[in-house]
């Protein structure tokens, strides 16, 4: 083992420790706490192994794991930008930039070289592994909210024309899913959760 | 898309949301609260793929990541047994397997069959992929304790010996983090969180 190269992926591994306190907007099922990006990255991991053969086109699956497993990791200094919220979407880019010079700066060169580009590659949003992997980042905080009869929707009076223009590119990923996707968007409209504009 | 196998995909994925409310006996690094199942998921898997030139033998890396991912769902049910809890133990077994049962049970025959597998490979400690697996169990909390000065040992009075026999076979997934481990307790051992014993 070489030990300087251990202790950086050591320092790296407790560093985004820290992602377990970065909140999102989304609601636990059950009606419970918010979720935090670590639960939220744990659960789309899990959800691009099942729901692969959604996929458009074939994906890496390793490598789409860990693409949604680290995407949300420059929340850690830049926070996270609600899907809704315009301000702060103007200046994610940039601070999300600064953010990943440092956290993937953390590792080994190699291996930050590798999760700098899983990061850039899911925000490109160009390849086969990106497009599900957006796919399963808005699939699955919709799936929490409409088992809480879309409340996160609902205290934030959000619209289904907003919710379409954020999933634009949803069905690029997956079809299917999106078409499932849009079911939910009918029966939250149906239920006032979600503004019919 | 099957939607009779779409709505058991997607039954199953919010029952294991329940997982994030399964909290442990570990402290988030930084002296925050305890950790739940995951969030430990989700910190191993990426240490997984981080870490895997450490591994003693070749592993699936995609096999890996998602034994890791969904090896305590079963806790869903049975709930987390602390490791140096020898009553809880003692009945762990024949709790989880009936946790099993149910959750794998709600996925559709092939994908339960595969998970079930999965977390059986782990339990049996006998493939590459499983010993892995267990290393980064073992570190992963152990790592945080650490990070906090030992506390969940000393809070406890934890021996090291007891460290040595959870950790017996450790090593049979990486011996150079092991090793490394092995640095940890003697370090916790001088500062007196872990008792010399
Ligand atoms: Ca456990």
């Amino acid at each position: 083992m070489d030990r300087e190269r251990f202790e950086k992926q050591k320092n790296f591994i407790l560093e985004i420790d820290k992602e377990k306190s970065i909140f999102r907007q989304t609601h636990l099922s059950g009606g419970g706490r918010r979720e935090n990006d670590a639960e939220h990255a744990w659960h789309m991991a899990v959800m691009v192994y099942l729901l692969q053969e959604y996929a458009n086109e074939p994906i890496d699956i390793a490598r789409t794991m860990m693409m949604v497993l680290t995407h949300d990791l420059v929340e850690i200094d830049a926070g996270d930008t609600y899907a809704y919220d315009a301000a702060g979407k103007a200046t994610e880019h940039e601070r999300e930039t600064a953010a990943a010079d440092r956290i993937f700066g953390l590792l080994p060169e190699d291996q930050g070289r590798l999760m700098r580009g899983l990061w850039e590659e899911f925000e490109a949003y160009e390849t086969p592994e990106a497009r599900f992997a957006h796919t399963m980042d808005n699939f699955q905080p919709m799936l929490l909210n409409d088992s809480n009869g879309g409340g996160d929707w609902k205290a934030r009076g959000i619209k289904r024309s907003q919710t379409e223009k954020r999933n634009e590119k949803t069905g690029t990923g997956s079809r299917e899913i999106w078409e499932y996707m849009k079911t939910l968007l009918d029966a939250n409209v149906a239920k006032g959760s979600l503004k019919d504009e």
